[in-house]
């Protein structure tokens, strides 16, 4: 299969010749191969499991560059239910609008994601393109139109030739089959540098569940907008309102607690799906069950695993950095805190550089408009303490901290002094890379 | 004198040598001279006149680098007003709170500024250290300390040694002398490439009186925090409430209404400073009175030109923006939009590439939460229109755009279609160069 991102050296499960000499699918992967690949990688993939319920396809159906694969099927058998968190953004995509309002029902057929044009800003256009490209699924499946949920990546404000659809549909049903996740998460790259999956089990009364996630991360497609698309998928049997509640309450800490730039897409979407078709599978009808107990921590590990590879895979990023708050007045407010100090090109070029720059994030934290004392204030790089209490710390070696900053992985504490508040967010740095990647394009 | 950006050709008033043939102050300044310079520095330095009752003088006082000169005092004769508009960060510098404190009493008979050090987050060191500074001048002039304004810029998190105030400040103000503002603009750079000053004269009454201005942008003095200071002198004769109004208002559309990375610092200072030495001028006690008509208006023009070269002046930048948004429902709303605009890291790589990505635009719109319809959306980049009503122009021609782009100065006009709100900001471009000023530098 032709590559998405060419010069990138992407690890595919179903084309050994890519894979590096002695690895496959479930190993550990050496990062010699390639510095295109984020440095930031995940050094394990893990083996995807089959989803019982879901069949996956994916095509090349032309829909911005020739010979790419560009559109991925996911097929649910009936019954199955459907979730979705959408993007804040008040000019939404067409199949945000399309998801938002068939996500009523709560059941689902199908979902049909495509990169290379993300039918966003396209107006009458762009939601006749997504009315029709339901409609062309459903026929070749034998359902309803809102039956099926879209999500689109890719340049914002062409049409979305939505007739290309119609060629490659009938042979996606076809060659549905279980479990190619790895694949899926790959038809759904763009400038993502690896596939980003990730999965886990849980106990639902006695029924072992599998949950499984994919996602892409929030890159550009030159010269194009990007997204951030998640799908998660569970053989549990979940009512269509308890898995809102469930992924509403788990992007909370994961998914809405990264930060590349700040930006927002005008079409990240996190579905979430649910065939009831595990063994044994008793159904849930509301989020507060308790037998939910386990799959909540599951679900929890597998939104924190993928928004993780989000941050890792981050536009040029070079350092993963983790941003946590304490003794805020309130969790809400070490959030803003966190997101000002996430946000702030000033600290992320700083870490870019391996300088622990607290006076930055001194900036930053002023600057968030939350209560806060400088004369509480303190921060660790690292775990290594670098201001106490208003001043420079008496002990600081900047020996010591230079260390702690050449690492891959940067944890970043700020205390305030102030309350029992406290959360935690994920960023990366900001590098001559990322400025690369969004500038220096050529349409 | 030791230039203070090395390898930054900097044009010395009173260093011939530094003038590039044939230029002097007062002409035009060509920009063959350094690339070092930013690209959009203004092509004409003014000649600064003298304000009455204004004397300054700067020394070399070691308080970082030994030999560069790092401090300015201007003094006031008897009876000037004072008023300052300073940063809204809640973790304020030391010098910052003390101007907040004393501005109570509205009178001033001096101001000193430092770089080097901008004694915040320096907790009690840094409050005694305002004393101290405040103490020192105050013997050496005659006056109360309280009568004394305090501006920092430098390193953050450092106590400041205030008694090397002690070695110069007898000798400032004996060597204190009317007239060179570009000396003294040039005194408070810090990574500034070039020195900002500008000037205008006003009718008051029968009266003529001048308002002069120097600025310092908001850059980074590696591995520092950074700030933007501004202080304007006139010799009208304005009461400090009134001084206040004015300044308050006068900072609305020009200084508050430019950013160069949405990041705020802890010690932004804007002060201005009434002599009442004006020749014939009468005391005004109210900024509604109707004599400061043309006093205000060219008050305006000097803080539009001084923050408009803030802009020009962003570290690493190429292209000065301008950011038009209209048909907001309302002033604010529009605010906060052409704000997001302006400090969204997609947007400005894209500029820096010289790319009419009017996708990141909407991207931006949609982001700022405020009221905006994607289907009501047009969006100008230099005059062109390039989306309309929720689609791509129909006119929409590539190559005219890119021509409209590669220019030094780009103006970005988004139509909301949702009511009579309208407001500009200035913002530059995001490029390596300001990840290289920001992140490559070592302490």
């Amino acid at each position: 299969m032709a590559g998405l991102v060419p010069a990138v050296h992407v690890f595919y499960a179903d084309d050994p010749k890519s894979w590096m000499p002695g690895t496959r699918p479930g190993m550990t992967l050496e990062r010699v191969m390639s510095t295109a690949i984020s440095p930031l990688a995940p050094i394990h993939v893990p083996d995807m499991p089959a989803i019982a319920g879901v069949r996956l396809a994916t095509a090349a159906a032309g829909i911005r560059y020739a010979g790419r694969t560009d559109v991925l099927l996911a097929l649910f058998e009936p019954g199955a239910t459907a979730a979705g968190v959408f993007t804040r953004s008040k000019c939404p995509s067409a199949p945000v609008e399309w998801c938002r309002a068939h996500m009523k029902t709560g059941k689902t057929r199908a979902l049909v994601v495509n990169s290379g044009n993300a039918n966003a800003f396209t107006g009458k256009n762009g939601r006749n393109a997504c009315k029709l490209t339901a409609q062309i699924t459903a026929r070749a499946i034998g359902c309803k139109p809102g039956d099926v949920f879209l999500a689109s990546t890719g340049v914002i404000g062409e049409p979305l030739k939505a007739q290309a659809f119609d060629g490659v549909m009938e042979g996606l049903v076809a060659r549905a089959q279980p479990g190619d996740f790895l694949g899926a998460a790959r038809a759904i790259m763009t400038t993502d540098t690896f596939p980003k999956v990730a999965t886990a089990t849980a106990k639902i009364g006695k029924a072992k569940v599998t949950i499984n996630g994919i996602a892409k991360g929030a890159g550009m497609i030159a010269p194009d907008m990007a997204t951030m698309l998640s799908f998660i998928f569970t053989d549990a049997a979940i009512s269509s309102a308890a898995l809102q509640a469930l992924l509403k309450d788990g992007v909370a800490d994961t998914f809405n607690a990264v930060t590349i730039d700040g930006d927002t897409s005008t079409s990240d979407t996190l579905m979430m799906f649910a065939t009831g078709k595990a063994a044994g599978i008793q159904r849930i009808a509301r989020a507060a069950d308790p037998r939910l107990k386990d799959f909540k921590k599951a679900l929890r590990a597998v939104l924190a695993d993928l928004s993780e590879q989000v941050a890792r895979d981050g536009e040029g990023a070079r350092k993963l950095v983790e941003i946590v708050v304490e003794g805020a007045v309130s969790k809400s407010s070490a959030r803003r805190i966190a997101m000002s100090i996430a946000n702030s090109p000033l600290v992320k070029t700083a870490i870019a550089g391996e300088d622990a720059n607290w006076g930055r994030v001194v900036m930053a934290v002023g600057k968030a408009g939350e209560p806060a004392d400088r004369d509480r204030l303190s921060i660790w790089f690292g775990g290594i303490r670098v201001a106490h209490k208003g001043t420079r710390d008496p002990g600081y070696d900047e020996a010591t901290v230079s260390v702690a900053m050449k690492k891959p992985e940067i944890s970043l504490r700020v205390a305030l002094g102030m309350g029992k508040g406290r959360d935690r967010v994920l960023t990366c740095d900001l590098t001559k890379e990322y400025v690369a990647i969004n500038g220096d394009y050529r349409s």
